[in-house]
């Protein structure tokens, strides 16, 4: 087994010394505060060992990574019928989303991306009984860790400024793909992207994923095949336009978000979350792709 | 001169008999309750002179027909600011309507396709007082008649199934071409598009297209310059993806709403207006192009 | 009547004076050599009056002009069954050409946008008996003119640089609407394209079209309802991407080249023709659509 | 080790009993022969280990299949290079090709979609003394195998009737993404398409992109870093729009064909082809595809 903690040793002193580390994601105000010399990475191995460095307990902005966790949830409620409302193809056209979505008559490409993810949430507020309530109960199970929230101020702050996002969630309702009103979907949308989180608290949520459905607290969650499901999803789409970059230059399922974090793991090995608030020019953490690309070269442990 | 209510007469005679009429709007649930039987045709000439048949005195919801009004209104204030948001060209692309105004960055196409006639709506809260007060007094001017007025129940139905345009409004907004809040601007543009005249009235509020700015009651509204641009827009732009069609069969600027009006225009000449509320599969109304079609044949009067 | 000479002299006299005359289209090279000081203006009246000034006997690439005339030989010969083929819409989406044909499954928008032309081309190949003769001879009839000609060079010029004509051409061919061979398609329709005609000869040829189909020598080529077809062709559709704007700032059917030369026409009154090599963005002859301007506001005639 | 010849009779056996075979590609004629009763799988394993049934031996035009083999070569060739003209991200719009590249200025979004698999040509052709034979050459060097072929009678066919790969070409062309005549770049291309093989050619073929870039004859083709790549490109962008699909229901990187070949590969594993003409919807051999479904199913081998 390689030593995990040197090899994360090296890659947090070769972060700290980039010049490049991004730009801090500005349309969600409340982002735009954060600090981008902030950086975290923690590991947690499938027999539960834990590795961290940096700011690896220091909470951000999951986002996009919510999707996941979203997701999983959705599938451990109703299944495979969330196949007849999203389709599990990557969607290579970044600029133009709703097109896409008006084109193939309100079915969105897969489950990450916005629309894809709306559609989700719609399931989850059908579904629970509290969904916000329930929603975070979920992801305290997943961690055992009951100190995990939602930030209010960031999901009102996205309330106030995500005009796209109620443009998809309008253009999914005139489709008839969504069953609750916008106002309920988009409030539980983005309470959930609001969720706050560190670097060990999201390796710990995505254990299942590494864990054939088993939560560390040893409960099943979904079965294999889901498992498999979300892991093939997140290798081919959970990088917005950057998929096939990170499964080449890092070669793991994962899943980013514009706060900065990257969560990315490898099934019956470890989990792996990296947080740095610096973006790309394709919206993924710098520091964050370099580091895990990093880690898999140095440990040789990647699908491929 | 033609004998106009002979003409009018023969028109309406071979509408009577006209086996496919066409299918009524369904999508707004006020308008789906039409009888499709209803056919008026009503002329007014540069002179004044007025000429109808069938159900000419019956009102109907203009919907889209109203853009050409608030076009007009919006012109009256601000003058070519306008197009600082808004262009000029023909749109070719029903079914794909939300990614042409992704691709252009936000810019509608033109005035008279929805995405444009709300930022036209935009334009108009922003610069009224009291927006729907003050339009309908505007309509109500231009045709000298006090007895217009929205109707609320459609207006309802629409704001309460309207989601491709609140879609649209949404990614206008994120493209920050829209000034106020997207509630404002679709309340008034729900109202706007749910002003019932009947074909009399509606020839008499288009009657300043055909006399270079001045209306029936012989005030100046807006320039011979601008007069000509909203011509050319009619022309161009106002019938969905038909407007080549109409240009070729009917040879008139003109507009068409899915309540099943037509007004039709030749500047120095004549206003023409039609009412039948069974639609094409363009969305225009089947029987009032027909009509149309028919009258510049038997007058030979286009603008070709 | 104006006094149409002394109109043409002021607007020749303005465009003297024009600090910005545009960019000479350079795509095809044998274009790219032409001087961009010329400029000439010629007006023929219905009643065959003519009236000219500054480079107007001096001959040009009518390039993109001869699809109008290629249009009306087509209709001539097999009349509406063309419409089977391509339809009769303004195409809104200018780099984006090759889309739009696959989304309409090979069905041109228009007959005046490049693959529309190109299905034109394919119809005269078939009906022809010898098609760049033939068409070469129906032009000079039109004109009364036997010196007009083909320039080889600038058809060879093409063919070698013509990929994006190649790349419509091969998708039509896909979609089964092409019935002769790309290479016969593209000969015929690139020697179209490269007619040279002066001010004064394409007035003359598109004098049918302001007089009901018949040419300056009385001969009738199409009927009059083709004639109006191919005038609302024009005016909304002849343009590229700036066909709303022409149909306001002159308000005439008319088509343009990259040539720099610009035809229009009021029906039952002119035909009138400009040539001026320099372009604006959108690819028409800029200081062509100037004059064109200020000759309708300065004759108050247009057909709006 | 699981018994991998117990696993295949099994697949096999399943096979002969499936009711719906899907249907045999049409578009090329000299493929639209081919008896869909046809069924081959072959395995090998990292040691060198082979195991067949069925038709595993009986050859059969590899199409798509041949794109990979061609980009390694160019990998051998100009390394990194290749990424200046062509992306490494999914494309997610089948029934839209040529709009992608025309948005994205001529840049083919992978590889393994036919614009890219043609830029790659592109490459090929001007990198090799005697591009067709030299590219056999490779491939018959993969696989120690010399009776490997072209089927000049197919690759003539799809010269014939092959218009839209004409039409990416021209397009690419335009965009100066070509530096060889479409001629050449085609004949190479259709040529490269028209390769037959059996499954354990194809598997033999492959080896090295399961042993770290040494093949069969253990001599090191590419590096390891390019497998990688290579791998991921398989498996984001291998399957058409079914790639999420396949990365799904079989979890290994892969390739189809409209042949009705597939072959996977587990890195450090094995190689798998399959060979079975009928395809489905999306273009995929129908049970080729369930065939390796079921493969990783029975050995839980896949990496996911």
């Amino acid at each position: 087994m390689p030593d995990f903690q040197a090899i994360l040793e090296t890659i947090y002193q070769d972060a700290l010394k980039a010049h490049d580390k991004g730009v801090v994601a500005s349309y969600i105000p409340e982002l735009a505060k954060i600090d981008k010399s902030n950086f975290g990475i923690c590991l947690i191995t499938s027999e539960g060992k834990e590795y961290g460095i940096g700011d690896y307990k220091k909470p951000f902005s999951i986002q996009s990574i919510s999707k996941v966790l979203a997701l999983s949830k959705a599938m451990s409620l109703i299944g495979e019928a969330i196949w007849e409302r999203i389709d599990v193809e990557p969607s290579g056209n970044p600029f133009n989303f709703l097109s896409l979505l008006e084109i193939e008559n309100g079915i969105p490409r897969n489950p990450l991306i916005n629309s894809g993810a709306i559609v989700i949430a719609d399931i989850l507020v059908s579904n629970l009984n509290n969904p916000k309530a329930d929603f975070l109960k979920y992801v305290r199970d997943l961690t055992g860790d009951d100190t995990i929230n939602y930030n209010k101020e960031v999901a009102k702050s996205e309330k106030n400024t995500g005009f796209k996002n109620y443009a998809s969630a309008n253009l999914l309702k005139s489709f008839k793909n969504l069953n609750n009103s916008i106002d309920d979907v988009l409030d539980f949308y983005f309470h959930q992207c609001s969720l706050e989180m560190n670097c060990n608290q999201l390796s710990k949520a995505f254990y299942l994923f590494a864990n054939n459905g088993k939560c560390l607290q040893n409960k099943l969650h979904i079965t294999d095949r889901q498992v498999k499901r979300i892991n093939a999803l997140m290798l081919t789409c959970g990088f917005y336009d950057e998929a096939g970059e990170f499964a080449f230059e890092v070669g793991l399922p994962g899943k980013s978000g514009v706060g900065g974090g990257i969560v990315a793991l490898l099934p019956d090995e470890f989990v792996i979350s990296t947080w740095s608030p610096g973006l790309n020019k394709k919206g993924n953490s710098k520091l964050g792709m370099l580091a895990l690309a990093e880690f898999t070269t140095m440990t040789k442990q990647s699908i491929f």
